[in-house]
Formats: structure tokens, C-alpha cells, sequence
């Protein structure tokens, strides 16, 4: 094996630990906050909580809500303006993964200065960053802990992926209580999102010891707890479970990266705004299957994650049936089957691929991918 | 479950990961380090290898090496005052859990004053900590991601624990090639502490799932590893796992922290100069066998991490097997079965029971122990 190196954020996780915030900006220093968060995260009421714990704490705050599905590096310009107009010094990022995307995005252009273009890729980040706390409210993303925020480049129609160490937030906060919000579409997207981040980093390159672990842990959790929590918005064992699941597969993909789902994912979502977690579900058991000869062994181990008996089982017997596993779950929470159902056409194919190819995701994907094969596997899957 | 909170340093983990040693500071804004370290350490020449890291990166440091086994708060007062008389900024320690637990002992009190035995118990520190990199080299105390660090107090002649996220280093290097100048005795009384840590914070009634996945997986590498360790000091796949098991082992007790075992160990160990993890080796299995009821499935889960195949058991029948496990294990790398063996007579129990329930880890045994029931448990494994 060589050097790995396995970075965290301090995480405070349970029922009711949001009300932590205000307490976890002071420990940090912060004299003025900016809180970001979107529409959908305020009008379930957790930014006024988050809101209310500040002044509690008197900690003066200012707000950037501004922020769509997908975020655009445009968004992260206003809010890095805002952050500076409002003299802040930390930032709290309040919901999913567009909201804390666009938090650390705020984070990097409002102290390193720029665009946010100017960081696509792995370590541009040349200043330290502000405080960061992360409050994640839908089990998904795992940028509550992870090295990575993906921002929409709004004229070459991409999704920028950021990499830094620095991007690993001071204080991530995971309150299962916050999924109770969420509706089952929602649920059902984040939560394949999440299965797609475990299996692409258990088999990534990067992949080490202590990815692995919270990788296969992560998989055994979404395979218990995914169709319950998507059946029931108050289930309260399913959404800590679920919650706990995007945590260990944040921290997993984090240090190992991703693979060739994430890849094209990204150059799909740059151009239409589909939900993440759902084109990752459709892509994944294609690019498992693309994959497997990459690492027999460990599709094995994943089987097994599942809850799949592989004893009589070859490798290739028991790759096969995690592969259907992953399809049938899809099917159960409602996943589409198809890219076409959501509207990517066969004329679309060469495009994404032109792009995907050049995400930072394709480094760590075990098995090498051309443009002929990615096109094919992209006929596959259409 | 309860909020949780998990915090660890950053890790970078690896065959000649020490090299990255002097980056490491530099990267922390180190101007002057001291380097701590003892005398055996230095004798294997890893010393010598981080002072030329030093040099290589153009950085200042002085050196403190005055610390026997078991290091005492004198050896503490004495670092403080070199750390201060050579106005460093900076720690580095190298070495096993003594070396590492008085380099964060210095940090305290050479940055909040007083004397280490003001900061015993939990949270004391009131000021933060210089930037504190720390290189291990024995897979034992898990220090180098611990929140602990225990010293004798030389009056007491008791073992104190200090325990606060501020002893969290900034940086953990474990580097598994520096475990090949470890003898037998010491890989095995080290491997068997790492095995302590594992079982009693994965019974701890603070684990949680961050805990258990780390405990777990160091649970398995230690059944697999330990005796090929013992066994041969150039094992180069069981000296890295050995690594990653402490790592992990430590990772989880940081979390989770500990039991009686550790409680009763450290009573003695502020007495008597013995190897810390023969006697938590010694008392282990008797722990367990009087903490089982208060856990039975959790005892099942270890024995299946052992490699025990409990499908036809029941969670007694499990948790029996875990325990005879940990009896043969012991045997096998020659570790002593009983405290007698040591030094340690029937006049002695009493005193030691005093101590003992009062240690910080007695708060997290799973099962309540009264002072009767301690003494009985040390009459059993006398």
C-alpha cells in the first residue's frame, strides 16, 4: 500500500444536535457569520433554527440563500460578495449538497479571491478558509465532510469539481431529525447518491484500509435502511441510519474519490438540471458492470455488504447479483431505468462524454475507460 | 443513541510516511519544534531519522528524551521547561505511548501553566494547544489520534488520565517499517494492548457507529496479524496491518473510551514499572467474562470478528469463545496468564481497587463494578 492520508472534520452527530451550531461557531472564534442555505431547506424551517441558535449565541449573522439545484459559479459570486459586504468571518452551510457546495465555494473565492473556475480540479487553494461549520439535512451529498464541492461552470455548461484538503469543513453537524422533511423522491435520490459514493470508493484506486471500512459499513446501511426511510418520512430509525450511512460513505469517497458514475453524472447534471442522486443510480450498476474485472474481489465483498449469502457463490456470481441488487432497489424506490426517461438523447452521448472524461473523478475509477467504451456504456444505459 | 461526537487528527498512514515528517510542521506554521522522544526510540535510530526531516526542511528544534516507561509528571515539568527555555512553538513526538502521551502533557502545560496533575479527568485544558505532530512507533497506545494521555504522578503513585479533544494532535504519522525495530515481547504486549482497546471500547456504553466500525476492523486484523507480528520483525504485511489495528484500536477507544481493564491497569502501572499491555492482557479476559451481561450480542459480534464461526452458537456460547480466544491468543505470543506472575500479591489488591474506580475509564464499562466485585475479579486473575 502507499501513503494514504485520511482527513475528517470534527463531526457531532444525533437527534437534535443542530442546536449545537450556535455553541460550535463560538468554540471556533466567529464574530459574524454567513449562514447559506436554499429555498427548499428555509421553507422547511431548518435556516430560521439555525437563525434563532445564532442569536442565542449573539452571534451576529448575515444570510445567502440564493442558490438553485445544481448550483452556478454565478451564485457563488453574489454570495462571496455578500460574505465580504457583511464583514463575516466564518460561514455556516445549512442543507444539502448545493447549499454546502456553495458554501465552501463562497469560502475559497471570498479569502483566495478569483472565480471559483480558477480552483477546478485538485489543490488550487493556496489561503486558509474561514471557520466552516456544515449542517447536512438530506442524507446524500456527504459534503458535510468531504474534500469536495461541485459547482456549475454557467457558460461551458460543466460541473466544476473542487478537491482540497481545505475543503474539509471544521465542524460538520448530522441531525437525523432534519430528514424528516424530506419527501420520498428526495429521499430516494440522495439515498442511491449515497450507495454510489460507498461502491465507487470501495472500488476506487484510492481506495485504503480506512475508506474501506466506512465504505462497506455505509453499503450494509442503505441496503437495511434505504426502502424503509424512503416508505415512511418519520421513521426514525431508518433516517438516523440513513443519516450515519451518507456519513461514512461522505467520509469513505472523501479520501478514496469517486469512479466513471460520478464522472458522467457531473457532465450530465452540468447540462440538465436532473436530479444527482438520480442519474448516479441509473449510471451504477453499468458502470459496475463495466468495472468488475477491475476488482472481482471486492464486488465479492460488496455482495456480501448487501446481505447477499456469496458462499456458493465465484466472484463473477456474486459481482453479478450485487449488480442486481443495486437494480432492484432502484426499481423498489422508484429510480427510472433509462437515461432517455429523463430526457438525455442519443444525439447528447458524444458531448457528455467529451466532458466526463475530463472529470476528476475518472483518476480514481478502477478500470481504464476510452471515449469508445464510455459511449457504449452510455448506449447501454440510454 | 444519544449525540456523538468523533474527532480525529489528520492521518497519514504508510511504509516511509515518517519522511513527510518535516513537510508536516512547516505546513502547521511551525518556526522551532521540540522533538520528544526516549531513549529506546532513539537507540533504533528513528530519532536521528526525524532531527535529519528537520534539518532537510531548514527547521529549528531542540530535543527532550529524559522519559522512562510509565513517564512520570517530573519528566512533564522538565520538557515544559525546555519546550519554553528554547522557545519552541511546536511539538513533535516520536515514539510509543510514553514518548507521545509526555510530548501532549508538555503541550499542556508549557502553553495553560500549572502542573499536568491540574488537567486530570476530562476537558481541563483551558487554553489551545501548539501545533502537535505525532509519529508512532510501536502499534500499541494509539496516542497519535487519542484524546488521552496518562502519566504517573510521582506522589500518587497512580496513573492519571487527561482527557480532552485538545490532546487530539494535529497530525498522526504512522509509518508501519518503524514497527520492524520492535523485539517480540514489546510487539506482543503492544499488540495486546491494541487488542484492549478494541473490545473494551467497542463495549463501551459510549461507542457508537464510528466507534464500532474502527473497533471491529482492528478486532480482525488483530486475530489475523498479531502472532505473525510476534513471530518475525520483518513481516512487512503484519507489521502494516499491526499498524492500521492500532490506528483503528485508537480511533475507536479516542471515541468511545474505555473500561475496567484499562481502569485496574493503569492502578497498577502507577505502582509498578510493568509493560502496560501485558497486564491489560492479563486482565482482559476476566473483564469480559464479568462485563458479558452487559452486552451479549456485542460479545458475539467480537467473536465473529475473531474469525469464530457462531452460527450454531448462542450469545453466550459466543461470547465464551470470544473470551477462551483472547486466553489462547495470549498464550501463544507468551504473555503471562496470571498477576502473580508479575510481581503483583494478595496485600497489594486493595490499594489498587481504590485507584482503579476512580480512573476516568471506569465511567464507559458497560456493566457497574463496585468495589467487592473488583477485588473478586483481581483475586480470580491473581
Amino acid at each position: 500500500m502507499n501513503i494514504s492520508k485520511f482527513v475528517t472534520p470534527e463531526i457531532i452527530f444525533g437527534k437534535n444536535s443542530i442546536k449545537q451550531a450556535g455553541e460550535a461557531c463560538l468554540r471556533l472564534g466567529a464574530k459574524k457569520v454567513l449562514i447559506v442555505s436554499d429555498q427548499g431547506v428555509a421553507a422547511a424551517g431548518w435556516l430560521d433554527k439555525v437563525v434563532n441558535l445564532c442569536k442565542e449565541s449573539c452571534l451576529p449573522f448575515a444570510i445567502y440563500t440564493d442558490i438553485t439545484i445544481d448550483p452556478k459559479d454565478t451564485e457563488v459570486i453574489s454570495g462571496s460578495r455578500s460574505y465580504i459586504e457583511n464583514e463575516c468571518d466564518a460561514i455556516i452551510g445549512v442543507g444539502g449538497g448545493s447549499a454546502l457546495d456553495v458554501a465552501k465555494a463562497i469560502a475559497i473565492v471570498a479569502t483566495n479571491g478569483g472565480e471559483i473556475k480558477d480552483y477546478e480540479g485538485i489543490d488550487k487553494i493556496v489561503h486558509p478558509l474561514p471557520p466552516m461549520i456544515m449542517i447536512m439535512t438530506t442524507a446524500g451529498s456527504g459534503s458535510e465532510v468531504s474534500q469536495f464541492s461541485v459547482i456549475v461552470d454557467s457558460i461551458r455548461k460543466k460541473k466544476m469539481t473542487i478537491i482540497s484538503k481545505s475543503l474539509v469543513p471544521d465542524i460538520a453537524i448530522i441531525d437525523p431529525l432534519t430528514l424528516m422533511t424530506k419527501d420520498s423522491s428526495l429521499t430516494a435520490a440522495t439515498g442511491m447518491d449515497v450507495l454510489t459514493h460507498a461502491i465507487e470508493a470501495y472500488v476506487s484506486i484510492a481506495a485504503t484500509p480506512l475508506t474501506d471500512v466506512q465504505a462497506k459499513n455505509a453499503l450494509s446501511l442503505v441496503a437495511t435502511y434505504l426502502r424503509p426511510s424512503v416508505a415512511s418520512k418519520t421513521n426514525e430509525e431508518a433516517k438516523e441510519a440513513m443519516a450515519m450511512a451518507s456519513l461514512q460513505a461522505g467520509l469513505a469517497f472523501s479520501n478514496a474519490i469517486l469512479g466513471a458514475a460520478h464522472a458522467i453524472s457531473h457532465a450530465i447534471g452540468g447540462r440538465f438540471p436532473l436530479p444527482h442522486g438520480e442519474i448516479n443510480a441509473i449510471l451504477l450498476p453499468y458502470v459496475m458492470d463495466f468495472n468488475f474485472i477491475a476488482a472481482p474481489k471486492r464486488f465479492k465483498d460488496m455482495a456480501e455488504c448487501m446481505g447477499i449469502d456469496t458462499r456458493a457463490f465465484t466472484q463473477r456470481e456474486a459481482g453479478s447479483a450485487a449488480i442486481q441488487y443495486v437494480k432492484e432497489l432502484s426499481a423498489d424506490i422508484g429510480i427510472p431505468k433509462q437515461l432517455r426517461e429523463v430526457g438525455i438523447s442519443q444525439e447528447m452521448i458524444a458531448s457528455i462524454c467529451q466532458t466526463a472524461l475530463e472529470d476528476a473523478c475518472m483518476i480514481t475509477n478502477p478500470r481504464d475507460m476510452n471515449l469508445e467504451q464510455m459511449k457504449q456504456l452510455l448506449h447501454q444505459v440510454l
